[in-house]
């Protein structure tokens, strides 16, 4: 996975476990884009303590991952519900389908996206 | 939801984030059945000692929840994938459904219940 993105959902999962100060400079690099050196200046830290701030951050979201693997779920599961869904939109289409079950199965297929919503 | 069955969810979803003694007092308290007494004499602490690290480790528990809100949301979604079940079980008994649609609907119903085992 790309390492921002991967980030973010780390970010996504446990964000609420970081401290306020945690969660700040996190947002400032990774969500609003900022550099280093713009963090430090708002902030009034410097940038090397901006620096390492970032990364005993990442160190600690992914220490979380190490033990609640939540995103590594997450990506199962939607994997899971996308097969589900692949296999119902098949089947709409299925000759022996009559049009009243495609309509069953629609109503259903929605279900399963929203579930995919919220996994 | 009754109060031991849901304090061990919650310890399935953040055991991980215990220290080892918490999770062990929680062990022999919750999952082993031992009074507080017969843990006291296991582990050579005091009995108010364990009665106090009890209490603290499902404070720490409800704490983890309010902040990631896992056992939430792991209700949640079962209860939308058990409705989806629901629906799929009416679908394959409806008269309009032809017998090989039905084999193909008790294979996607399958894979259903394989993402609620894991939800």
């Amino acid at each position: 996975m790309i390492k921002i993105l991967e980030i973010t959902l780390l970010f996504d999962f446990y964000g609420e476990l970081l401290t306020p100060h945690q969660r700040q400079v996190f947002e400032l690099y990774y969500l609003n884009d900022l550099s280093l050196g713009e963090i430090s200046e708002q902030l009034g830290i410097s940038r090397q303590g901006v620096h390492d701030a970032i990364k005993r951050t990442e160190k600690i979201l992914y220490g979380y991952e190490d033990k609640l693997g939540l995103v590594h779920r997450f990506y199962e599961q939607k994997g899971h519900l996308q097969q589900i869904l692949g296999k119902m939109e098949s089947l709409m289409e299925h000759r022996k389908v009559d049009p009243e079950v495609v309509d069953e199965l629609r109503e259903i297929k929605n279900l399963v996206k929203q579930v995919i919503g919220e996994a």
